[in-house]
């Protein structure tokens, strides 16, 4: 198969132009063509001078098959990219993740505000749902559909990496061919209930999830030194201490001197611990490698509209209420909209911090344009309101009393082990400096949730609802079944 | 195969009499017999009225070849264990990685003392001295080899397990069979400079020691819920905070309010943050499922002989003195003795807690002997005293004065990532208060470190005693050759 380089002024800082195919076992790619307008003498600052051909949309695929001419036809064409997009914002971003629920969502964000965008993702998101039997609510495409519809409506291209970044040879390849100037890490197994069905899944969990993150750092470093990491951490990391909870580290003074040290971590599942190896891990490569880093611990996420997936219904972004994927206020809403009372776990005074999807992505819009320092690990809390459980429950009855719904809450035994009448009060200020403005709950319950949640309420799967995973009774056996 | 169990007062509380026989692809195993005296009508104190039939020494294999003709005769003959030994200590203790440095002198330790010692082992600390072209100076046996010279020297019986924890096959039958009461856990890659050699090397750390550990607790919970699980942390896991460490936990106020919380962590390296991994997952079974768990955070371990090592040469231990596994004091004893310069890394001002492995041994012993309550993850920072480099090279200069070496000093660029001046004040007060007498550096110098280099020191070889593995410069390309 071609293998060419053109020449240009410098393969790392410009876009090259290259027509690369490789053809093994692991990987085929076709990637975009770029002419430099002049001589570059300046490679850090090429960037802006070039402009750009018809862009060709690529796919890289980690399997062995070849892709397939209906997709390879379909990706090649669409409309020119604007030069007014590769201008100011041309910046590269990598979105591992990005065919899941905040992935997805965000990808489409950031290539609407003109960043230059690509999907890594190996779709395994996909087959959990088919494994456990359950599903979104919402229909969703597949991932090829869904960016080729988005080439339609806007004439932007989403180039797709289909592939585990576990699978380092392909992640190399990822890397090599797109150079990212950030990378955004959704990539994980963020499911706390699923981590906890057997071992197999808590093995699978943090071996994904810590060996994943890994071979990103790895891929930093060797290929893009500059690249900014945004990871998506989570608030589970702290726990519910019984102090303020601070973004990222705290101030101590102990026995008459004082340090800023990493704040305490003390999560309550094997996925939340896995962030907690990860935020560990990039630490430690921010001070050994320069590696820049912004750590997102984001709170729970609820809502499914952004403004570009409600530009097409095939844009339209995943939402789970299941047992074990379905975030707390998702899946309220689902229970109020079909009639099904709401399960509070417990005693229901459990609180977390909340956000509106539209907040993900501005929050992640944000550090990508303020980028951490080379060396920099730095963590900020994102999301916008705190709730308990109850609060929840309180804020969807009469929501849904407005609708005409009457909605019962009930007490569930509490399926996890987490303190249910705790103190929490967790900072969350960095993002609103630099600029966050929050879409608050109360403004978005009806018209973003609830209202959603009755459209699609004939497709709810009543056995989804209730929780099936038990924090004390996960066993070694692997369960079989869906759960 | 004949698999039979022979009835007895009580499956899990008594000695159970049994015959096991498993031939599949994955192990063959042996067990003992013990025939119980009366009928069983108090299961749990009935362990002390069994007399035992002398005793099989079993050896499982996880590979599929079965047991050759040869070690199963020798390590079925053997003479009976004393009846004294099953009685007060007869507690059951298994030692993963009980062929290595620390795990060697623990089993023979605790077999002394009247434990009945299980190692579980994959040997593969041997294979990487094979493909990094290094050595223990000490000549050391087989691990088959060792444990029959224990048995002919003392009458001690020391069950093997031959395979990787990460199997969850082969370490739920080393479970069942065994029926641990303590776990002591050193199965892990136990090297910083190993972690840092490359990507696959620090992938395979992480990899290899948070799943081993994370098999390790399904396995306790599933088969052995009463089970001590005694953990080998690190004092590294702490790093080097400019506020006193504390041991495991630390008492906060912060605007107001109070609470303990799990000491920060700031590793240095990817071995070092396994180690932190290990802490948070166990930390979360201890509460979740109400594991049982000391983390013992080591300081730097010194030394070579022990009591046990001592009663016949083929039951040495391993000495490292290269720049990959060698600890420090170790490597500095090395170099005096061949007239090789003290390499002291950078400035030399990096200060760490050490130990005589004399007290690994007893620091263990006494974890085991004073379980941690079920629930309750326990840490102690198992070291006796502190010193930076700059200490330990003055205090081998000395020592070699009295022995008539002439010993120099020199610094090398330090291939490491950390602060070569910083304060240094870590609590080691818990393992004290349950009883460790240490042995000071200051008496085990001459005896148990020089001494032991100048004798062997026709072995050295001073190929292996530079740094070669660089914090900075680790890269994706895997190294294949020695380091």
């Amino acid at each position: 198969m071609a293998h060419s380089i053109l020449p240009c002024c410098s393969i790392n800082s410009c876009l090259t132009t290259k027509t690369y195919l490789k053809n093994n076992n692991t990987c085929s790619a076709v990637f975009y063509d770029a002419v430099p307008l002049q001589t570059c003498k300046y490679p850090k600052t090429v960037l802006r001078s070039c402009t750009l051909r018809p862009r060709r949309q690529s796919i890289i695929y980690a399997a062995a098959t070849p892709m397939s001419q209906e997709i390879e036809k379909s990706t090649l064409t669409g409309s020119p990219q604007s030069s007014s997009e590769s201008s100011a914002k041309s910046k590269k971003v990598m979105i591992i993740g990005g065919d899941g629920y905040c992935g997805w969502a965000t990808a489409l964000h950031l290539s609407n505000k003109g960043y230059e965008v690509a999907i890594v993702d190996n779709l395994v998101r996909r087959l959990f749902d088919h494994q456990l039997g359950i599903d979104s609510l919402t229909p969703i495409s597949s991932i090829q559909n869904r960016v080729r519809r988005w080439k339609s409506v806007t004439g932007k291209s989403i180039q797709l990496f289909i592939g585990d970044i576990c699978d380092f040879e392909f992640l190399s390849e990822a890397f090599k061919s797109f150079e990212p100037d950030s990378v955004v890490h959704f990539g994980e197994q963020r499911s706390a209930p699923y981590s906890m069905i057997d071992r197999s899944r808590a093995v699978y969990t943090q071996h994904n999830n810590v060996i994943g993150t890994l071979n990103v750092l790895f891929a930093i470093k060797e290929f893009s030194q500059e690249c900014h990491l945004v990871k998506l951490g989570t608030m589970g990391e702290y726990g519910t201490p019984n102090i303020d909870i601070e973004e990222g580290y705290i101030t101590i003074t102990h026995n008459g001197r004082t340090d800023t040290l990493p704040y305490p971590k003390q999560a309550s599942s094997f996925y939340h611990l896995s962030k907690v190896h990860d935020s560990h891990n990039i630490a430690f490569t921010c001070k050994a490698w320069g590696i820049r880093a912004t750590d997102l611990n984001q709170g729970v996420v609820y809502g499914v509209r952004t403004d570009e997936t409600d530009m097409h219904e095939e844009l339209c972004n995943r939402f789970d209420y299941d047992g074990v994927f379905g975030t707390a206020l998702n899946r309220f809403c689902v229970q109020a909209a079909v009639g099904h009372p709401l399960t509070v776990y417990g005693k229901g005074g459990q609180t977390r911090g909340y956000l509106d999807i539209r907040d993900t992505v501005q929050c992640v819009e944000l550090a990508i344009a303020n980028p951490a320092k080379p060396g920099e690990f730095r963590v900020f809390n994102q999301f916008t309101e705190q709730f308990s459980v109850n609060d929840l429950a309180r804020l969807v009855t009469n929501a849904g009393k407005k609708l005409g719904l009457e909605v019962q809450t009930i007490s569930v035994p509490n399926p996890r082990v987490e303190a249910e009448e705790h103190y929490y009060n967790a900072k969350h200020t960095k993002l609103i400096e630099l600029g966050l403005r929050p879409h608050l709950l109360s403004e978005s319950l009806l018209d973003s949730l609830l209202n959603f949640a009755i459209k699609f309420k004939d497709q709810v799967d009543a056995a989804q609802i209730m929780p099936t995973v038990s924090w004390k009774k996960i066993g070694v056996k692997t369960r079989t079944v869906s759960v």
